[in-house]
């Protein structure tokens, strides 16, 4: 028997196969003349005291590709930042069809029941599934979407990872100035993504289903030792023992995982997200987490490293950016790349060949 | 009781503890005026051939520093390139302590007996072990050393992991040239160096030992999904229940792992590296996943893979070096991280600052 769940995700990834989709406009480009843009000083005066309407504004500006607007919205974070860290961050990832859309639903709605606010962004450099998600996002979360302390934001439109995983970093800094004292960054589990959601986040939680084969047919290996939490959902019905015997199982295997950075030992649990069974258990595991992180000081260490990280990150994307995108150098690799695939190039002189070219003949030698 | 594999490994590694080592030298910087440089021509010429010296003096030309080896040995790669590609490269890890030395003793000489030639290299870009590798190859691996088919040589020296990445693939290149049919590739197990060697064999052996806990302190997180096979050393006298137990787990957590890019399930045996028990039932594992990657054409296509990504990793090293070893970005750098980790200045600012002296004002907007 199907499970009930299963309904709405299928008819969520149908709507938009094969359908050709609008393509994706930036308000701001297109309703420039009727409404100015505030300055910074307005903005972040805004998204201080909590204003939602100047917080979407803001991040519409952090995603634009204008160099004005660009511009602004730095200027914005700038003044945001000293209002920045005060939230608990935390990664949500699994396969489609896990239920992520429901479990973050009633995991936020727990979560804002004990107070405070939470804003929910995604990551997803796969321009289709964004363009679904600016569709689907407000229906996928039901519950949260009508909730006055949940703050929910699409992933970023199109764009490399290294950008997209940009502008929602950015994003967090000005959600948290804004009061959200929760922040869940959801990714899809199959991609490269996890890796830059691994590195803004504080706690990083897989949701997983009972069973073995087909479900993790989609998650990319790796991503399971990254895990703070694993988390089976469907825990329900009929389902109930497949889902224990797969924690067990998880449980073992991250015996034989090697310990964390932070000292946390994993742990494994089953919930079912559809009929709202071990919410509050999940939660209890994540909230240790944070005590256990911050009495030891993982918490803050891992912080600036992950500040530290994303500087390097940008600039080496920078330096990417700007030499694949010289079209002379890209169609020279492209011809270089055709003879490396064929054997008759090493990698190393295709390699020199097209930085030399890039950086004039001397500056590569020695 | 300890292990008496045991004794030979910590011997092994004090030896270098806290003793001042010699500086590294290049043979062809002291000496060159001893013994004249054969031409490109000549050292192929000797390749082709499998003249052993021929070989080593090609492989030291490319760990050299210097510009005119460099591209002497740029041109015997290139000419060396037709001939190569005729190998089982396989990458072997484990962290100190799991017995590596012996078991690649023993592997190799099983090899061996099979016909052919044997080439075992290595990627550690630590230059405190390498130093230790250079002095301790010849008598890690007894009987490899004294035996004609083998071909031994340590990690090339100190240097950032790509440099020493690059220089092993290209290593890989010039045995294989020289008629060398299997190709090891050893790496310590706890650092970066496992992807780089992941990404230039054709199967990534994991050694472990039993035990839970200390065994697996020194391994880095992510390594046991990359593995095609994890073997577990020490299964004999006393060990053997224990050994069995590992297998049993790790077989059972491989089952939780989504499936690897191959097609193959990785496989979990035990053996004695020690008292050579079960070495050729390893082997017969590795046989059996070089008939399934050719006959799915999976081996074909990763070696192709393969080649593309050190073509971009060379390149992208490039760029980085040249932004980093950049003295006045240097020490522009080092100002914006401490202003990042004080949490003074977002990542995104501090990057942009540093690549706009870089590139000038313009060239990073937009």
């Amino acid at each position: 028997m199907e499970h009930p769940e299963n309904d709405t995700q299928y008819i969520g990834l149908t709507v938009n196969q094969g359908v050709p989709q609008p393509p994706i406009t930036n308000p701001y480009m297109t309703r420039r003349k009727r409404k100015p843009l505030p300055s910074a000083a307005e903005m972040v005066e805004g998204i201080l005291k909590g204003d939602v309407t100047m917080l979407s504004r803001a991040v519409t500006l952090v995603e634009s590709l204008s160099p004005d607007h660009q511009k602004l919205a730095q200027e914005v974070i700038e003044k945001c930042l000293p209002h920045s860290g005060n939230s608990k961050r935390i990664g949500i990832t699994g396969v489609p069809g896990a239920g992520k859309s429901t479990s973050i639903d009633v995991f936020g709605l727990h979560v804002l029941k004990q107070g405070g606010k939470l804003a929910v962004l995604a990551i997803d450099p796969s321009s289709e599934r964004t363009r679904g998600s600016i569709l689907g996002d407000k229906t996928r979360m039901e519950k949260l979407s009508t909730h006055p302390g949940a703050f929910i934001r699409p992933s970023p439109s199109a764009g490399s990872l290294g950008g997209v995983a940009r502008k929602t970093r950015e994003t967090i800094i000005l959600c948290e100035a804004a009061g959200y004292n929760n922040i869940f960054v959801e990714t899809v589990g199959v991609g490269q993504s996890e890796t830059a959601v691994h590195s803004m986040v504080d706690f990083f939680l897989l949701i997983q289903l009972a069973g073995t084969g087909d479900e993790l047919q989609g998650i990319k290996r790796g991503i399971m030792e990254m895990a703070d939490g694993i988390v089976i959902n469907k825990a329900d019905g009929d389902n109930i023992d497949r889902a224990r015997l797969a924690q067990a199982q998880f449980k073992s295997a991250l015996r034989l995982f090697p310990p964390t950075a932070s000292g946390w030992s994993p742990e494994v649990l089953t919930y079912s997200g559809y009929f709202e069974l071990g919410i509050p258990e999940v939660w209890d595991m994540i909230d240790r987490y944070f005590d256990f992180v911050m009495a030891n000081g993982y918490f803050e260490r891992r912080r600036r490293e992950q500040a530290r990280f994303w500087m390097y990150e940008t600039i080496e994307e920078q330096l990417r950016n700007h030499f694949f995108q010289n079209p002379e150098i890209a169609s020279m690799l492209a011809a270089k790349e055709e003879a490396v695939l064929a054997n008759r190039l090493s990698s190393f002189i295709a390699a020199r060949d097209v930085l030399e070219r890039y950086f004039g003949k001397d500056s590569t030698e020695g």
